[in-house]
C-alpha cells in the first residue's frame, strides 16, 4: 500500500455498517436463546472478506447498485450457515472465540438453524431481482457443498494428487470468493469480460487464502489459533504442506505409515502428532506451500491490472496483501 | 371424479416423465456409492404431488412454460433435501422402503448431501430466470425451516394451541404445497389474484395433507405405515388428534401426565403406549382431527371453483380427494 492508498477496511467502513444491519435482521429467530447465539455468531465474524470483495466488484463499474449490500449480506450469511453446519459435523464447542450452537442445542436443531440460515442467505441473494445473481448463488451453495462433501470422503488419501486438491479447496473456500466478486461484478454492470476477469481473482484469492490457512494450521501454536497445530491432520484432513512433505519423502520413510494412521484416527497420541508437525515444518514444505499461494496471488495481481477503476485496484490489491501476509 | 373427469397422474404423465429426467440428473454425485443411494432416494419417491400441482398451476392460465418442468423438479428436490436432514435427524434407517443415506454415510456426509440437494434444487429454481420465483423459492425454503426449528423445539409441549400447531405443519407441509402452486401460477402468467388464489389452494391442500398424516400416523397399523402407530408420540411430536383427545380429558386424568412422560422420552414401554393409541382412536379424536382436515378441503374447493380452466378444476378437486381420503 503507497503513501496515497486508503485502507481498503476504512473505505467500505459505511457499507459494512450497512451489512452488518442486513446480516443481524435476517439471521433473527422466534426463539430468544437460538438468536442471542446466532446474533453473536453473526456479529463476530472475522473480516467480512467476501462482503468487502462483492461490493469492490460492484463498484468496480462506475455504477453502484445499492442491492449489492444485501447481496454481501447473504454472501456472508451463506458462509456462516456453512460454519454451523461444520461446527455440527465436526462438534466443535468454539468458533472465533464464540461458543458453537452445539454447546447449546441438539444436533437436529444445529443442522436446521443452518437450513434456516441457507434459506435466508438465498432470500438476500433474491433481493435485487436479478436472475444471473440467483444463477450464480445456487451454483456457488452447491460448489460448496460439493467441496465440504469432497473433504469428507475424500480428504484422508494419501494418494491425491495436486488437482484435487485443488479441485476440494475450490469448493471450500475459493467458489464463495468466486461467487462473491462474478455476482458483485453483475451487479455493478461489469461487460462480460469484466465480470469473468472480478471472477477469476475472486478464485485466485479464495485459493491463497485456503492454501496460506493450511500452512497456518500446521505453522502457528495451538494458542494462535485457538486450536491444536496440525489440527486438519487430527480431523484426517491432508493438505497440501502434507502432500508435499509425503512427496519429498523417501520410498520406505515410516512418517508414510505414521501419517497414514493419524488421518485413519489410529494414531491419537499428541507428543507423537506434535513431533510430526514438528518434522513437517522443518522440512520446507510449508515454504513449497506458501510459494504455491503466491503462485496464485501473482495471476490475480495481472488480472487486477485489467481492473478500469484505480481505487478498487488498490483495494484488491490489498486484499491479495491480506491473503498471504496475515499470520492468523 | 365424474365419467368423463380423466385422472390426473394419468394427464400429467408425459410431464412427470421429464420431472423424473431433470431430477435425476440434478441428484447426480461424483461419488458412485452416493450416487446410487441417492438416485434410489429420488426415484423411490411417492405421488410427485408436489411437482403435479405446480404443473397444474402452470397451466392453468393457457400458456405453459416449458421451464416450469425445471421448477417442479426443484420442488420435489427441495423435498427430498429435507427428508434427508429429517432422515438424519431423527436416525432413521428406512424412507419409503429403501435404506436412508444413513446406513452408509457417517452424520457429516448426510448432513452435506442434503445441503447439495437444497443447493441443486435452488440451481433447478433459478434455471427460468424468473426472479418472482427464486423469490417464492427462497421463502419457501425458509418456511420449512422455520417448521423444523418450531417441531424441533415446541412440538413436545402439551399446552401448545390450535393456532401453534397450524404455523408450524404450515412450515413443515403446507408452504411447499403453498409455494409449488404460487410458482407454477406465476410461470403460467396468472394474474396476482389468480396466484395469490393458486397459493392458497396450495395451503390448504398442504395443511389437509399433514393434518390427515398426523391422523393416519394413530390410525394406521404398524404394518401398513411402516413405522410404529404414534410414532409421532414416541418421537415427541405431539400432533392435533392427541391435542383433541388432551383437550376433551378430565383435568385429573392419568393420560395426561402420561402423554407429557412419552414425549419427554421417560416411557417408552411398547405396550403402555400402544394401550394409549388405541384409547386415542376410540375417542373420537382422529374424527375431529379429519373434520379439521375436511374444512380446509372445503376452503380449497370453493377457491377451485375459481380456476378459470375446467379440466384443471377436475385435477385439483382430484388432489384434494387424495389428500383426505387416502389410507396411508
Amino acid at each position: 500500500m503507497n503513501a496515497s492508498t486508503r485502507d481498503v477496511f476504512t473505505i467500505m467502513k459505511p457499507d459494512l455498517e450497512r451489512v452488518e444491519d442486513v446480516l443481524v435482521t435476517a439471521a433473527s429467530i422466534d426463539y430468544p436463546i437460538v438468536n442471542t447465539m446466532l446474533h453473536a455468531i453473526v456479529s463476530g465474524g472475522g473480516k467480512r472478506l467476501r462482503p468487502v470483495l462483492l461490493l469492490l466488484a460492484a463498484k468496480a463499474f462506475g455504477t453502484f447498485n445499492e442491492r449489492a449490500v444485501d447481496v454481501a449480506a447473504g454472501v456472508e450469511l451463506l458462509h456462516t450457515a456453512s460454519l454451523v453446519h461444520d461446527d455440527s459435523i465436526d462438534k466443535a464447542a468454539l468458533r472465533r472465540g464464540n461458543p458453537t450452537l452445539n454447546t447449546e442445542l441438539s444436533t437436529g436443531a444445529v443442522i436446521l438453524i443452518g437450513d434456516y440460515l441457507f434459506a435466508q442467505s438465498a432470500i438476500l441473494a433474491a433481493r435485487p431481482e436479478n436472475p444471473r445473481v440467483m444463477v450464480i448463488f445456487a451454483t456457488t451453495l452447491a460448489e460448496i457443498c460439493d467441496g465440504q462433501i469432497r473433504e469428507t470422503l475424500e480428504a484422508h488419501r494419501l494418494d491425491q494428487s495436486m488437482a484435487e486438491y485443488e479441485v476440494r479447496i475450490f469448493g471450500k473456500t475459493a467458489a464463495l470468493f468466486a461467487g462473491a466478486a462474478e455476482m458483485g461484478a453483475v451487479l455493478g454492470g461489469g461487460s462480460d469480460e469484466q465480470v469473468a476477469n472480478l471472477r477469476q481473482i475472486g478464485t485466485d484469492l479464495g485459493m491463497a487464502f485456503q492454501v496460506i490457512d493450511d500452512v497456518l494450521d500446521l505453522r502457528e501454536s495451538s494458542e494462535t489459533i485457538g486450536k491444536p497445530a496440525g489440527n486438519d491432520l487430527r480431523q484426517g484432513v491432508v493438505t497440501v504442506p502434507v502432500m508435499s512433505f509425503i512427496a519429498n519423502l523417501p520410498a520406505d520413510a515410516p512418517q508414510r505409515a505414521l501419517i497414514e494412521r493419524i488421518v485413519a484416527g489410529d494414531e491419537t497420541n499428541d507428543q507423537t502428532i506434535d513431533a510430526l508437525v514438528q518434522e513437517i515444518r522443518n522440512s520446507g514444505a510449508l515454504v513449497e506451500a506458501e510459494r504455491i499461494a503466491q503462485g496464485y496471488v501473482a495471476s490475480a495481481r495481472a488480472r487486477v491490472e485489467l481492473v478500469p477503476d484505480e481505487d478498487t485496484r488498490d483495494s484488491l490489491n490489498q486484499l491479495l496483501d491480506l491473503a498471504t501476509i496475515r499470520s492468523v
